[in-house]
């Protein structure tokens, strides 16, 4: 299986017209058309890889174009090539000569760079007939950490230190893997309360979902203080004091205005505010974070935390208390395992960003590895949910008593079914061209 | 003129074979194919803007793509509506609800973004048949604040203080527009010493440098010590103790690396080291102009800054002591103008990037606006300039003793000739046809 040498790598964009229902609504993306750009690797044997990243529509097919053009990278090599020095091939990505100036490391490309390794990640993973978390938890430290590009890093996270966190973690490693086969790992909720949704709507998911054993809940927040205060002030009532809250701004603020925002917010008692302010900004995170430990509420953030170099100096500035990681926004399961590392390092927790298409069945696996060969701890950690577009795939996520349960397939778990991606194939598939038809323009969703 | 409807945008993928000579070689980037994605915008009267961005080669169709994702929002606009409220046409651009998630403010949608707004800024000084920096400079402060988005800035400068900048630089206006009409601005010239030059080559570029009054010096270093070394020993010897020298390794280093070779490197008493480490490392550039500060370098950095965003904490961190604007990386004016308030409230110089293609015929603007009515000084200051390729545009840069004059046509200089886009357009160009007939593959500048 390792000298398969791939042959093809097709690329699709496929979309699914959720704007039309406002799920997946918040403050700064009002209309978002889960979407992927979904990458099939195939080699001269049996073998194939399955990856994508994940998008909200328009702008799908930049990513498209991208993944095209780093395709000539990869077209030609083994498998064995690839993993026998994966950093390398990271590497080969991430830093050719005229490509990285339109990153480097960071927006398209490197979604697209995602795209790609998620997809030679699945196929070592089939390779190997184990579910990706499985492949993780049994590699030897040490090649684990060839797979990671310590470029930019090493001030915070040198080899060796990753190393020795990776070894002092194998005790107790066997009973953690049976505890997550047995129970799962905690999940929580963002399906109750998108900003689009009504209170209406949002009291009746709110009630199912503690029906089926949801615990911890999480409602957008940022657009309106007085309708955040109602929706907040809703939610905690029907959970009760016990069950937890978080909210999520989605970057909506300035730094003084997400202080002050959040305070009002205070009486709701969240676990943490997610994302008050743009993405980028370190030392505004930093901050907010100092301004609220008085309030015990924590930051968190990382679903567009664009690269470790950033993930890096969020932990070193103090700037979140919840790492959240994203199985498509960074490159892939390499560049994943370095911020997993550097968030064991600093003892944050990581609490990874999930939904949308795709997000939950991959980056399961991370956190499950995350909690067998690193953290050791669940103490503050959850991994979100959303009950969204699974049906799509060929190993669906599996929730049981609102815990995640190992996938037992093979894989990466996003192998898309072949009729959803042909059928929601923008703008060719039947789906979209009916929606093109019914709307007589394709103003809201043009290529 | 202001009524006119934008009713089309053309963008072209133009490349110049530049890698074939060397040209543009450094640490990070050894083979570049200095490129544009060149806009096109044309309305429903005799008015047209011109604008670009940017790249090296492969990856410019990437671009291509998002400039035409965008177009949409731009279509239909007159100019009138765009400039009247221009901070809420960038807003648009920079945060439609889902082409956001690409970016945000960064990589491929940000560079498409900077060449759509460059263009549009270009017709708007067409209109008021000015160059753009005199637009800038006869603007009334309030209206030009109105261009900015202040979003996620405000803890660092708010409207009021931009203003107030601006107000008080009023103080010796027209005497500073005299004398850069006069005298130009002054300038530092790369074109001697890129990292693939030989030697000879390099002795041979810096005699005829200093011959035409050049004093400044720029060198690429990074990839080998003892090569640096000789060719910084070469430089300095040939240009003298009086004259300035500067080095630039173009991201090549971590952190503590980048201190222990700079140190090596300080005997030749360069002004700054430019780029050391990654481009998003705010904390590690803070770390080395600390530890640099005994050595009298200072550390200069923003060619691959991806936002306001960015710069502001660089300034807040003080990790930099020369903020390197680029005309394209950015959310063009509307953002330079930003975050050359914020050098200007922090008291660090600008000194641009330039070079590649169109850089220096867009940037001069941006300086010399900096120098008449924002900064008032020149002390520590001066604009990147690389003799390459200018032949390509209407109005070409103009160096007088080493100094940039300022333009006087109309707009931002960055119209190209028709003769020079059709034949180094990429792929079906004339030049590249050639090229990619005689390689007999497209290895190297494949699509």
């Amino acid at each position: 299986m390792f000298k398969s040498k791939i042959v093809k790598l097709v690329v699709n964009d496929v979309r699914f017209p959720t704007s039309l229902e406002q799920h997946g609504s918040d403050a700064m993306h009002s209309d978002p058309d889960y979407s992927v750009a979904y990458v099939v690797v195939e080699t001269d044997a049996d073998l194939k890889g399955y990856g994508l990243t994940f998008t909200v529509g328009r702008g799908t097919e930049i990513v498209v174009c991208a993944v095209e053009a780093l395709s000539s990278l990869v077209i030609g090599k083994t498998l064995e090539e690839i993993v026998t020095d994966f950093s390398a091939f990271y590497r080969l990505l991430t830093s050719d000569g005229q490509m990285r100036w339109i990153g480097p490391e960071k927006g398209v490309i490197h979604l697209a760079t995602a795209a790609i390794l998620n997809a030679i990640w699945d196929m070592w993973a089939r390779a190997e007939s184990k579910p990706l978390w499985k492949l993780l938890v049994d590699m030897d430290p040490r090649k684990l950490i060839r797979c990671i590009d310590f470029r930019y890093i090493t001030d915070a996270l040198t080899e060796q230190e990753a190393l020795d966190i990776l070894e002092k973690a194998k005790a107790g490693k066997e009973e953690r893997e049976e505890q997550m086969l047995k129970e799962g790992y905690p999940a929580y909720t963002t399906s109750c309360a998108w900003l689009g949704y009504s209170d209406e709507q949002l009291s009746q998911l709110c009630s199912a979902a503690l029906a089926e054993g949801w615990t911890r809940f999480k409602v957008k927040v940022g657009a309106d203080l007085q309708d955040d205060i109602r929706r907040c002030s809703l939610i905690r009532k029907m959970i009760g004091p016990e069950n937890t809250l978080m909210i999520d701004a989605n970057q909506r603020w300035n730094v003084g205005e997400a202080v002050s925002w959040i305070t009002t917010l205070a009486e709701f008692r969240p676990l943490w505010i997610e994302e008050p302010t743009s993405p980028d900004d370190i030392l505004g995170h930093a901050a907010i974070s100092k301004a609220l430990v008085p309030l015990g509420i924590g930051v968190a953030t990382g679903e567009q935390c664009h690269n470790r170099v950033m993930f890096k100096q969020f932990l070193q500035a103090s700037a979140l208390q919840f790492v959240q990681i994203d199985s498509c926004r960074v490159g892939s399961v390499n560049e994943n395992l370095a911020i997993l590392l550097m968030a064991a390092k600093f003892k944050v927790p990581v609490c990874p960003h999930a939904g949308g298409v795709g997000l939950c069945e991959l980056v399961q696996h991370l956190i499950l590895f995350d909690y067998i060969s690193l953290s050791a701890s669940l103490n503050n950690r959850m991994c979100e949910y959303v009950d969204h577009l699974h049906e799509h795939f060929r190993s669906p996520t599996v929730i049981k008593n609102a815990h995640y349960m190992p996938p037992t397939d093979p894989g990466f778990s996003c192998e898309m079914l072949d009729e959803s991606v042909q059928k929601y194939g923008f703008p060719h598939g039947d789906v979209w061209r009916s929606i093109l038809k019914q709307k007589g323009s394709q103003d809201n969703f043009s290529e």
